[in-house]
């Protein structure tokens, strides 16, 4: 088993300045605890609840930060995509790309990614049972590429609102292939704000520590220093402060676990 | 209100004349009871279960079958996109344009539908509130296109099931646009059949009768002379010859319901 | 078929004369439209979501209330049970048992209310599945009582709400025994008011119309002359005025799937 | 915070010698593994899937093995209680009283448990959202009984699924009481397999580790010798000889959530 890491940065990038301050912050919170640390920043959300909800910076500028960001910090960098046509592209700067959990049956963007070579994190879709991953996997790895990472934010249960079920851990882990918890998506309460989705940032330790107790290669967190006035999932987002008491934790538990 | 209608043909184009038979067909059980018809078919099944399922003719055969069908029987047709770089072009083709329901999301996709100025069917997510189509909408409407309407094709309701809540239709209408029921989609089970989406096709005459009693502007049925033989969705597409008495019973009971 | 049925009453007895007054008005609605007529009304509401919540008159007066109904009005009474013990003396008053939602898997409730001969309506818990009234039904039938209804009444979904999921209707029909929905418990969102369940009974009419468009033997609405002042289950009960138009629309579409 | 404890038990008591064996084998796990140790047994199955599930050894017997373990082992005894009037006898032999899940809104049986004096331990319906809990545990409260706790046993989730929602365990631990987690009815399948409830025992010891790294007051577990063949609960129930390895993780776990 590999050391315990985290994929971790803002839900959007904002700035160069910014992602450096959070980089720095979050490097220093992992080499604290003996955490692995993989820089995640998006370039462009697709897929906002309502069109008043911030985009983004665009690929170019967004593409820039993270490949400066992977050059100061010598960490891995990762991002997602939404078309196929921007595999190629943002492979040029990024070491994992990210198939955003409601595009995760996408066969064209799939495939696009899982040529680029590069290591693909794919989130479950909400609507997706544990075992159907297998088939999404398939895709990616007919290309070719086994880098693949199965990643858990949550499922469909009622109306606005998503539940982890830790059983999908174990059972997408049967696949090879290795499972990353998403703790910051996972409390989303989408739509739940009328035009933007909720959340509880609350639930993230939590949870966040039954994914370790459970099993996972790797952790996704997003943060921010100030996570109320962030362009998006402001109210999922762990305060940077809080980040590292919370690594600790989970190192220790993770020890165990694969003791 | 206008008459009733149904969007309806096979899941997935096969070949000009399979399309023509069918579209004949349903164009008489149509006119035998008096309601309206849009031909549906779509060229590119771009989210199977797995790669193993059958994509489609592709878009230069199938807008070709879908102009033709149009033309031969004067009656609108539809088909669905799944990249904003496909909107404006099957838009030379057909009338209405689809917005499948796992990209109901992706703001791109629908800025680009709402432009061809066409009518825009957004299937309502698996993973979303009947509340939340209202921002779904304004991602349309933002394009100065009002001519929308939104369907239901079933909610998440644990793993590999689908429920159709039927207080979703008159929710969605409060929007004001007319509101879908898709009898079709609705009764998958997705992943069901492991590495293909299962269903259950005696489910479909009550809950299409279910939907026009509670008051909907259309209904969207596949169907097939062979539904076990089809290339995809074949577990829930109504044969076509129990197409005509299903329509009868439909159209006597919205007669009730908008009476 | 039997001519389509309602199961129509307050939530609570209040009184005899309150249970006349409305008694009356639904009969003349029923009379109106050729709808049979069963009178329901509870004298103990054993599991309200807080104890401020108003418990009933009590065996010994409610029971006399239903008694004292059947004879005036020459109508079939039902009342539910909660405990073995009280299924005998319930059943020298009323003609029907019901067997509310979270007691539906209670062995011995099952068994007494079995052995007093009358009909028994079991309600579906809202954590069963439709194929699951099997087992629970065949409780009942072990005591030698095949006069046995289902009734579906929601499945949870999510928190604090519950969907109608209509292919339940079929799905127990195949048991043989006659399907009720339960077209005002449907709509609860239970605990949704904190310490109350709350509800939308504009959701009544549609869910009636379509259980009744799927088929059912009966459907089970509550009225009220004053539902929002009414002690138990305001926000789902239906205004007494509004019920003969809905049993008109109802009587229509029953007609026509039946036919 | 109180040391880790477990609620050990088969699920029915089957003999005197039966529980005395398994009495004697969760002793050692426990004492090994410095985990506190609270004998749990039912001598009355009373809501099984189908009537050919059997009963239980009945109150005479049931009671008698309970109060003999708690003599011989000095362990405090808990068993479930299905009618108000109940309470008050188990009462005199055991030192916790359980309500189960489907039970937990009965307010006369939560009275009459309250009532006791005793312990409460109170088992969240599987329709019920954990901050339902607090108005069931005021009506424990009403009767001066402050000794409650409140225990996760899965959600439903689509039919003949439980999901383990852990957001439940904080917040049901800011109603004050101490909160339990059932790792072995929460990996039910209800009805899952046909006349009686599946389930998956393999998932027990993740979902018992996230629940410890959540945080709980106690964790309640069903444990036999032979499983597969054990008149009740079977498919959930761990192997006694993986236990004491099990408990081994847990409280590793449970000292570092609680340090």
């Amino acid at each position: 088993d590999l050391p315990f890491s985290i994929i971790c940065g803002p839900c959007q990038l904002e700035s160069l300045d910014h992602a450096r301050m959070l980089a720095e912050r979050i490097a220093e919170a992992c080499a604290a605890t003996g955490t692995g640390f993989i820089f995640k920043g998006s370039y462009d959300k697709a897929n906002r609840s309502s069109l008043q909800g911030k985009r983004g910076l665009g690929a170019d500028k967004g593409l820039e930060i993270l490949s400066k960001i992977k050059d100061e910090f010598g960490v891995p960098v990762i991002t997602d995509v939404h078309e196929p046509s921007h595999c190629a592209m943002a492979a040029e700067f990024v070491d994992i790309l990210q198939i955003p959990a409601f595009l995760c049956r996408q066969t064209d963007l799939l495939l696009a990614a899982g040529e680029t070579g590069l290591a693909i994190n794919v989130k479950k879709g909400q609507f997706l049972a544990p075992w159907d991953m297998q088939n999404v996997a398939a895709k990616v790895a007919s290309t070719g590429n086994e880098r693949i990472m199965l990643c858990e934010r949550g499922t469909s249960f009622g109306y606005n609102t998503l539940v982890s079920d830790f059983r999908g851990l174990p059972t997408m882990a049967e696949t090879g292939y290795p499972v990353v918890f998403d703790a910051t998506h996972s409390v989303q309460q989408p739509g739940g704000n009328g035009t933007s989705t909720g959340g509880d940032r609350r639930m993230v330790p939590p949870l966040a520590r039954a994914a370790v107790a459970v099993g996972v290669a790797a952790l996704f967190i997003e943060t921010h220093e100030d996570p109320d006035n962030a362009p998006s999932d402001g109210p999922n987002m762990v305060r940077i402060e809080d980040l590292q008491p919370l690594l600790a934790k989970l190192r220790a538990i993770d020890t165990i676990q694969k003791g």
